[in-house]
């Protein structure tokens, strides 16, 4: 398991790298709901999401072959491996699905990676890029099953700790669960971590549900950001102990949160980044009126076309 | 003059209605500048800009008559306002120019505002609403030129201070001078205050050159929000002893800095909102390499279909 002790060691090796995002708290009765809200904008990382505090760890941590390192994605991890690597000075290169939306390619290509588009969804990509790997020899940094990821992403926990100390329950989007691994590992029982999952990509529910990570069916609007498979391994562990609950909820109410986002806000939230808020604006998550709930609003990665067209 | 215990009384009255925004810290070396950078990120205020900072303090200072209350607005005062005026349970009257884009329009009319569109810039919309204020006998709220309203915004001076305290300078955009006048008299010399002007509406720089407020041409793609024909008297007073600099700025510069918002935060900021970064990124402001310079990012709203089409 991963300790407290892990994650202060990731803080400082990967300080100099990362942004401290802030946080804002929204005015009580905001958009209906009885509880004090606050959100964590970590939609202004670097890359445009949560995913440099793993892929930073990752890449301080080990040594880093000639032949660089090498990702699969949906395209966010590649992102902030692309990042990172451009930043510390190594090779990158990134698999990412027919999912990946274009504005994700070219900020991948724009941070100078080679950039490979490959098979509908993730788990496809990620089997090229393991077999390309074996040739290279580059290093892996997995999108959310190694330790390393995990501990960088709980990297986001602690500093929500810091930034809301009366923090009652945090709501984290699920994909392959490196992020709700991470942060729940963190808090492990201190605060209620709560997973939020498409109805479309329910990974963690399934994997609670079957007492181990099972295989689920992939789509709708988040698929690129949270479109894994199965959650991972070590996230599921984590989340056995450490989750407090999963809820699911359908793509119009991500939809509708994106747009409450931008409405009273101005915040340009990806699916993925909104899908969090969604469970508390549909109801599926409830709150009590005393609990004060973050909610982490994790990638800004859009279209801006795309997102111009939202309904409502 | 304004004191800073007027600003802490104001911040008082107000604080209930208002959201303390966040700041975030860019990296050493961002965009290539030699100075520390922390933007403050007002644009995540109610209604996309600081604007409700003085409306509030305006309204929570008045008795406010049957007929309510009443503005001129190129847009972002008028939505405050009529934001403000439903908070309290205020009718509110909303002149506003040509200018005005769509989305401030359905934004005020979304705040229940009754909207009249007359004139090509502020200064016509303003002379309209006189008359009408005239036979209306509804409190005004000036979108620059009153002591409240000055004072309301200097509560972003004093909330700036408190997040950034080793801050050395701070750029402000300025139209009629409420924004810059209201943080310079917190200030006050205790910090480099720097107006920022596009080329196209010196207002306080042509004030500054003529020892007192005098009319310049407005245009240019910040007309909406910076469009004043004059800088008020109140905030021209404030400037002669407590701003330490005005750069003007291209528009192309302005739209340079819209585009590097997005690009490296996501963040939508309005023309008006990104014209002090302009003035770092364009190099009309040159900082010291020890510099911890603050870029108040005031305003948001923008059309999402015209800053897709942003150059660049
Ligand atoms: C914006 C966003 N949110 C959430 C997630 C889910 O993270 P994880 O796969 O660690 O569960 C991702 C993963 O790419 C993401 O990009
Ligand atoms: C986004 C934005 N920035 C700056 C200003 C300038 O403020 P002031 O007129 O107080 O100088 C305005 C005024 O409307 C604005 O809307």
């Amino acid at each position: 398991m991963i300790s407290r002790m892990d994650i202060e060691a990731a803080s400082k090796r990967i300080g100099g790298y990362i942004r401290k995002t802030p946080v804002i708290s929204l005015e009580p009765g905001s958009w209906g709901l009885p509880c004090r809200l606050t959100l964590k904008l970590e939609l202004l990382q670097h890359s445009g999401s949560f995913k440099v505090r793993g892929a930073f760890n990752r890449l301080l941590s080990r040594q880093v072959p000639v032949a660089g390192v090498i990702a699969a994605s949906g395209g966010n991890h590649g992102a902030a491996v692309a990042y990172a690597a451009r930043q510390l000075g190594y090779y990158a290169e990134i698999f990412v699905p027919e999912v990946c939306p274009v504005v994700k390619v070219q900020r991948l290509r724009s941070y100078g990676a080679q950039v490979t588009q490959v098979g509908a969804f993730y788990a496809e990509a990620y089997a090229a890029c393991e077999r390309r790997a074996t040739e290279t020899g580059a290093l892996m940094v997995h999108a959310y099953d190694q330790a390393e990821v995990l501990i960088g992403q709980g990297t986001l926990g602690r500093e929500i700790d810091r930034q809301v100390p009366d923090v009652d329950s945090i709501l984290v989007a699920v994909g392959g669960g490196g992020l709700i691994g991470g942060i729940a590992s963190w808090f492990s029982q201190k605060a209620r971590v709560i997973g939020v999952e498409p109805e479309q990509i329910p990974t963690l529910h399934a994997a609670l549900a079957a007492g181990r990570p099972v295989d689920v069916t992939v789509g709708g609007i988040a698929a690129d950001s949270l479109g894994a498979r199965q959650v991972g391994q070590l996230a599921f562990e984590v989340a056995r102990q450490a989750v407090n609950k999963v809820v699911l909820v359908e793509d119009e109410a991500i939809q509708e949160a994106q747009s409450r986002l931008w409405e009273a806000l101005r915040i340009v939230a990806e699916p993925g980044g909104a899908a969090a808020l969604a469970a508390l604006i549909s109801g599926r998550y409830k709150p009590a009126s005393d609990e004060h709930v973050c909610v982490v609003v994790c990638g800004a990665n859009v279209d801006l076309e795309t997102f111009t067209r939202l309904p409502g």
